[in-house]
């Protein structure tokens, strides 16, 4: 019996025993030892083509190292590979198929791959549930059944693997604009962030707003209208997995099996942040979902209430949810709510207090012991007199990169702080180029565990290096105050959630390990 | 009497009158025949060198039309200038004198330019009510009255004008980035915005954001202390500016004349859209304000009924307020709610209707009418026949520029649509570079009246070059269908307020014959 036929409410769901379970049966899909493509194409630029393309550049630039074999009725070659007329000849196992054929021929093929030991298929072919068509899709779920094979889909998009090399994606990476191709369909650099979306076109133009915003994921999984792999096997996974630290799911309902999933996140919520992005959320949004996955999305405020009570970091639009996967990316979540701002900007600053105090942080003028500390700073020199210490912590236009390295070591000692908000308004002549690793060897040589979010306001050429020599430092960047606002408070939320658990300082310890664990290996 | 000292209370406020007095008053800072740099340096890359240098570059390049002249005790040469002892020593007369000598000079200062007959003085120097010197400050303005010379500061960065050449921002433009020069302080291109800040710095990153946008403005101005000139004369002028349609401006409190800021505003908004951000909102902000300005931020939900009174439209966040004035610059208001979204991602028109509904838009199903016309669409080959017309219009990823064409006439006929947003993720195949065009053309035939926004969601190249073909063409662009929704309710906030006095019709025969008039002198 798979693990996703538990009730919970009967068995108690024992995480450990179906981590394994999970991360044995899902194996296959990201890192098999041989994979097909049934139904790679030799049309150009077709689905069957697009994806055995993919799978055969990653093969050959070392990133994939299961063998590859395409199959096609027709037979015929590819990039140099035999197609096999049917899977059943190919004189090799197979751990993974990924099956492009119209959707009248998937049962077929489903069948064949159970008979040659299949373990995982990735259906990409639509025609099946979404369009009405449940019977034919409950038939093909059958059959794996029958042979123990798991289903990522059908009608997605598959899996794209930084580390283990599947990529799944039909669409092409180029497209026409005018006389030139440009980049189209992205995929961002490796990171430690698993991706699940329930929409296969969003979850794409999500990856692409990730590749811009320069911020890395370890795994995408697009699992259409997840009639087996879904949200609650990507959350099992990704608790064992060690290249992952972050959970970012894109959901409009969750059909089946809700219970094992609220059961499962409030586990891996203990260890990993799950951030979500829920579709449907209004009554026009829940309509929209019914059309377009068939999803009944629920009371909205049953799910937040759901997801809140297990830790889950919820977020309300699309930027709020890569602004926040971008933070965890990076840095650890705040143990409370009391931020401390420091900025060169009066103007900046007062709209970060704004924001801050109106998503929850608490905002609170310095301690005694802080103030003190911030006057000394002003006696030797490092902040200028008319600084005002009120919080914002205003450093003025007058600051230098000495002024940010000496209020930051102040708030980072200072005990009533949990997280710090720098702005470094690059038009001020006193910051420079030197900031970003400045800040950072005060952040390393503390190393309190308080987040850090910098900001600063400006799309013409200085602000865009800038906030990308933060972002290369590990310093999460944000072009408004609000932003970075709403990111810290998500981390304070979790951070909170943790502490309250009396789990903060555990998660912290992890955290810590698999970094270390990740550059290690990166050395060798 | 200037009209600053009307009591609006006592004196009923003839707006006309006002706008020709402010107009008279307020031409020699935008549009002086001759221009003094009083502190104009040779000390390369101070204030007073920075700020001559931009005046005679723009002369040169014929962007400024006034004379320039430089003052400075020393005398000498600067840039093939002579630089006078005194102003009184210019053998000519001056309508503008920019100042930025040291605080303590700036009285003898503007008692010599009142002999001289100067009408206006932009003081840039420092050192006045923003330090507690509000005696200085009053004596200054108690000499500039005794000569009717009108002042913008002190403590301010003063004028940049797009369109008469005026310039006194005396950051440097480039800023050394390790081995290269990079933008750090640009000026946008011309547009038709009108921005007023109360904060210089925070202003100037602004100026950099809307650079990073590609959004125009026609003029900037940031007044610092405010002593004279204020939001209330930014607003007269405006009103009568016919490079101006949109009113932008950073606010931190209306310490003086609060009411005649409110008739002033109450009639411009009648004619041109006011965009608001107000910071200091809550208590952390209001704390931060007064350090920062003096300014008593007041209770906001005072400001904020206040200001919607009057139409304002009030944002809250800096993205929200970029985003607005972007739409406001090239989109009519809308006359209602009701808001009509077309998209090609079911996912991304779910998070549009789940925004657009929490905002306060209206995302009904379509009319009887309306759903007919567009299911004659998929009869006659437009349109797909599993796309789903729910509003949002999902005409699905075998979306065509074609159907969005269809759907978008369908539409903009629509007696019960007000907006439409359009959703056109590019990873589609079938939508091309010509889409754009496509819409445009659409919308010109049309000439409806509806407001139009465009959302691709992606970072990489294509994303990036397909919004700016839209904004190229006049169509508002956003990177999320959240941030396209809040715009569209802060235009239909606006198109009903209108409506409600009965002024949305005159508006737009207004605003259309300001963008003929200046179509017909661009061509001049």
């Amino acid at each position: 019996m798979s693990y996703k036929e538990i009730d919970p409410l009967r068995v108690p769901v024992k995480i450990d025993e179906l981590v394994e379970q999970a991360y044995k049966e899902l194996k296959p899909f990201f890192e098999p030892e041989s994979i097909a493509v049934i139904g790679a194409s030799r049309d150009e630029w077709s689905i069957g083509w697009v994806v055995f393309k993919n799978l055969a550049e990653n093969y050959k630039n070392k990133k994939l190292k299961a063998r590859i074999y395409g199959v096609n009725v027709k037979g015929g070659e590819l990039f140099g590979y035999k197609l096999y007329k049917s899977i059943m000849d190919i004189p090799d196992s197979i751990d993974h198929a990924v099956i492009v054929v119209p959707a009248k021929f998937v049962l077929d093929v489903v069948e064949e791959c159970g008979k040659k030991g299949v373990k995982a298929l990735t259906i990409i072919s639509a025609g099946f549930s979404e369009i009405g068509n449940t019977e034919l899709e409950n038939k093909v779920i059958e059959t794996a059944r029958k042979y123990g094979m798991r289903i990522i889909g059908p009608n997605c998009l598959g899996v794209f693997d930084n580390f283990g090399g599947v990529d799944t994606l039909f669409t092409p990476e180029f497209k026409k604009y005018y006389d030139q191709m440009l980049l189209t369909s992205p995929r961002p650099k490796p990171g430690v962030i698993m991706f699940g979306s329930q929409s296969g076109a969003l979850g794409l133009a999500i990856l692409d707003a990730l590749y811009g915003a320069d911020i890395g994921i370890a795994k995408f999984v697009s699992y259409g209208n997840k009639a087996d792999v879904d949200e609650t096997d990507l959350l099992l996974w990704s608790l064992k997995d060690p290249y992952v630290d972050v959970i970012m799911l894109y959901i409009e309902g969750i059909k089946k099996a809700g219970r094992l999933f609220v059961e499962v996140a409030k586990e891996v919520s203990k260890k990993k942040p799950i951030v979500v992005l829920k579709g449907g959320r209004t009554q026009a949004g829940a309509r929209a979902a019914e059309s377009h996955t068939g999803s009944l999305a629920g009371d909205y405020k049953m799910y937040i209430a759901a997801f809140k009570k297990i830790g889950a970091v919820v977020v309300e639009t699309l930027d709020e949810f890569i602004d926040t996967v971008k933070a965890f990316s990076t840095q650890p979540p705040a143990r409370g709510y009391n931020l401390a701002i420091i900025t060169d900007g009066g103007g900046a600053g007062l709209l970060a207090a704004d924001a801050a105090e109106k998503y929850g942080l608490i905002v609170n003028p310095p301690s005694d012991e802080l103030l003190a500390r911030l006057k000394d700073g002003v006696n030797r020199g490092y902040i200028v007199p008319f600084a005002t210490f009120a919080n914002p912590i205003d450093i003025t236009g007058s600051a230098t990169d000495e002024s940010f390295v000496y209020a930051l070591e102040a708030v980072l000692d200072d005990k009533n702080t949990d997280s710090v908000m720098i702005i470094g308004l690059h038009h001020v002549p006193g910051v420079t180029d030197q900031l970003p690793k400045k800040l950072v060897e005060v952040i390393e040589e503390k190393d309190t565990n308080k987040p850090v979010a910098f900001c600063t306001v400006g799309g013409a050429d200085y602000a865009v290096r800038f906030r990308k020599s933060f972002e290369e430092a590990g310093i999460p960047t944000y072009p408004t105050p609000e932003r970075a606002a709403l990111v810290l408070k998500n981390l304070a939320d979790y951070g909170s959630w943790l502490a309250s658990l009396g789990l903060y300082e555990s998660y912290i310890k992890e955290w810590k390990e698999r970094q270390k664990l990740r550059k290690s290996s990166e050395s060798h």
